[in-house]
């Protein structure tokens, strides 16, 4: 496609916070024509920004201002190769949606983890491009760990395979592990070969109010040693963002009778009949009685598990309706995400006086969205001009704090310069050494990541 | 070190099958130290052959005839820096044993789950390079899946760090994975933050009579369906390979009434008092029912449960007394198993008639020790002088099964010239450009892998 207003949907994404232009949009149907789009690019010095589902949330699938650049989506590519249940692994296109890679698990009696809030729109290729993470990391791991081998087209239009369906498998380098997370600059992923797991027979959602993040803390290690593997989620939220969502969201409600300055929503599963709301009912019950829960309230339908579970995923939501929100996605070691929590609130209330830090998240991984809502009433823009300034303060904590930048939605455009002041500087010259190795020409995704 | 006797543990290995000489066996304390001698290696054009534990079984660790290499043994890298439970990490130097990695993990009342019957002398170091696998890695995974981050001496001397206990991190380039199986070709791993896991509170250990490789399939299935991730171990043997380790082990004895073609060892963890075995029972009662299993015996002691877990240990040891062996660490898809066993029995019942095929291993993971014991009585040495062409014969059916030639240990000296011929040629091409790029004077581990 090169016609612009075809083009348009390609050249900006969601929140059109990125927008580029472009020579032309291509949609190869097959690895084959990948890999001979990359070729011809690769000896025209043509850059190439491969695009999945485009939820990306940094940038990174949007090609750049010159119009020299072009997109390469992966949308044909939506084929389900194979599906085996007896080997626990399905093979599937780039551009299969998260979504249909689900259905296809179940369909088989077998259940695939990875689950965002984007995946009816996003791609198998983008969450490995992305090492996408999403609410089971904690049980499965991120998209990373989901992957048994990839297809792969070089920049000068190789075709690497690493698919296969072995759970073990010592011969040489792990390539697989290499272009997952290198958000299209080492080669555009055409298929997978990804795991399947057992179905959960049975599950336990629970909504606790608690007094601090510390508590927060030891409950998640009070659950962790009871409930093993089979504790699937544990996020964590404040009494203002359980606040903000009960303002904003039509229909949602506050599920314990008395506030509690603080909230965690955790998720079991069980592999036998009944084992799930044993587990946690035990758990809570030794819980509440060592005082790490104020009040707790379990879910008995899956009509209150996902009331319980909206209130969480809500938001980001909540917090847009309130006002302007500066965002991070963060992540420290677990064992630091109360002392982090205290450290930032303290240092916001110095530098932005009535600035309301949200934190929220996937606590179980040490990964909070640490976002801060602009001050009740004041000027939205006011507050988003010192974006800069607030991120600075929150990563330079992260930074005191042994933390990531980024813990899942990667580098992109957004944080290319935040990476290279902050990253191990040896380890950014193995990533570019990697980078020129790989893709000498410099054709893959420019200007992104590196 | 460089007095031919004190340098003698190094050239060789416990078995003796791979012997070599020194320039020098050099054993640096900190990792600076290490740095510092690949430093001088790199200028100076010496290879440097690591080693840890000298347990591996490819010859990776030991040096060539040439005199000219140097071993650069990691054992007094052997400090615990840290260990932190409510993180789930702990950072340990490359020279400490598993064994001590596991006591360090247990004295914070936590579990590394990694176990090999090596683990009183193998490192962490060498777990990591050779991606080393086990009996649990159905439930954790291989060394692979356990590692958070690692410190690596680069062949110029620099030091790369991605140690740390984030769970998620997605800033660049997952430098951590390509150094994990790299058999210490791309650096030298001085250090590993590891993750830890809830120690389980029950354990059940099952031995079962199976009428064939069809029925530990279903089983298989069967089981994971209902135990999920608490299924730890899922191995499997013939009744041939049960009656030689009752034969040549002193105290085995045959734990089912009647003897069964087939047998599975399998091990069910728990995380609240009594669960595994709940969880096993029911399974087992489930199973029986459903006439996929002849027999069963579920262990009542820990006593119990040891001496079914060594009726598998002994495999190798049992094998070894009854005469020549001609081994295969391999694996296929897992539905695959059982094909495969079907289709290599006939082909070597074929070709070396009276050979005596005893696959064994982790069903679970699709990796079988596929074994075979030469002819009841004739000679050995004759047997074992037809290695190459029974190897051929295994590994060309794994081909065409889509398996590995080497699942869990690695490619070292053994299988560098089968590695060559049966990669995926575009997959050996960028490894081999891997290794220019971190590597380009080829000085570490020389010969090895590629
Ligand atoms: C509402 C919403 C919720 C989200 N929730 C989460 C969450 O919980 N956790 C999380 O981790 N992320 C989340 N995300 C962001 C997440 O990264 C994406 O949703 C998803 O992983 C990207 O997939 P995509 O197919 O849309 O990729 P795109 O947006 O199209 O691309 C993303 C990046 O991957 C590259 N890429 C895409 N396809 C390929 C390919 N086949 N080969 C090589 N490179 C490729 C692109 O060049 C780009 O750099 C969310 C996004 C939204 C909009
Ligand atoms: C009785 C027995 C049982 C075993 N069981 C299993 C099993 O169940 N599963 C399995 O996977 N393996 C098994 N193994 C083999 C296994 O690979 C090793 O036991 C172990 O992982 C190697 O550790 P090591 O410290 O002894 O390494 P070494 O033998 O010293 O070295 C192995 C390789 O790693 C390299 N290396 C060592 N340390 C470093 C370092 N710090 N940095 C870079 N490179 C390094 C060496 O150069 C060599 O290539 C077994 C071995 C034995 C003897």
């Amino acid at each position: 496609m090169t016609d612009p207003a075809d083009m348009d949907a390609f050249l900006s994404e969601p929140r059109d916070l990125y927008r580029g232009r472009a020579l032309a949009v291509i949609k190869p149907s097959t690895a084959a024509e990948v890999a001979r789009v990359l070729a011809l690019c690769n000896t025209q010095g043509v850059g190439v920004v491969p695009q999945g589902g485009n939820t990306g949330l940094v940038g990174g699938q949007t090609p750049d201002a010159s119009g020299r650049q072009i997109v390469l989506s992966l949308q044909k590519l939506d084929r389900i190769r194979d599906v085996d249940p007896a080997s626990d692994a399905m093979t599937l296109e780039a551009g299969v949606t998260l979504a249909r890679a689900q259905e296809a698990a179940e369909a088989a009696d077998r259940y695939f983890p990875l689950s965002l809030a984007s995946e009816g729109s996003c791609t198998i290729g983008g969450n490995l491009a992305t090492n996408a993470g999403g609410v089971h990391v904690l049980a499965y791991g991120a998209a990373r760990d989901l992957a048994l081998g990839l297809e792969v087209a070089l920049a000068d239009g190789r075709l690497l395979s690493t698919l296969g369906k072995l759970r073990k498998d010592n011969t040489g380098y792990n390539l697989t592990q290499l272009f997952i997370g290198s958000e299209g600059t080492l080669g555009v992923i055409t298929a997978a070969t990804l795991k399947l797991f057992p179905r959960p027979r049975s599950r336990a959602v629970a909504f606790l109010g608690l007094d601090s993040p510390d508590d927060a803390l030891a409950l998640l290690n009070f659950v962790k040693e009871r409930a093993g593997p089979g504790l699937q989620a544990f996020e964590i939220m404040s009494r203002l963002g359980l606040e903000l969502v009960l303002r904003h969201i039509p229909g949602a409600r506050d599920p314990l009778a008395a506030p509690a300055p603080w909230y965690a929503l955790l998720e079991i599963a069980g592999f036998t009949e009944g084992e799930a709301e044993r587990v946690a009912d035990l758990a809570l019950a030794e819980a509440l009685e060592a005082e790490l829960v104020a009040d707790a309230t379990l879910a008995h339908s899956l009509d209150q598990a996902a009331a319980l579970w909206r209130l969480r995923e809500s938001m980001s939501e909540a917090q847009k309706r309130e006002g302007g929100s500066i965002k991070h996605d963060i992540s420290v070691p677990i064992e630091r995400i109360p002392a982090f929590i205290t450290e930032a609130g303290r240092r916001i209330a110095a530098r932005f006086p009535q600035a309301r830090p949200v934190p929220f998240g996937h606590m179980g991984d040490g990964n909070l969205h640490y976002n801060v809502s602009q001050p009740a009433g004041a000027d939205k823009a006011a507050f988003l001009a010192r974006w800069d300034e607030m991120n600075a303060l929150v990563h330079g904590l992260v930074d005191a704090f042994e933390g990531s930048i980024s813990a899942e939605h990667g580098i992109g455009r957004l944080k290319r310069e935040l990476l290279a002041e902050t990253k191990n500087p040896v380890a950014l010259e193995v990533m570019r050494a990697l980078k020129k190795t790989l893709d000498p020409n410099g054709v893959l995704n420019p200007g992104k990541l590196l």
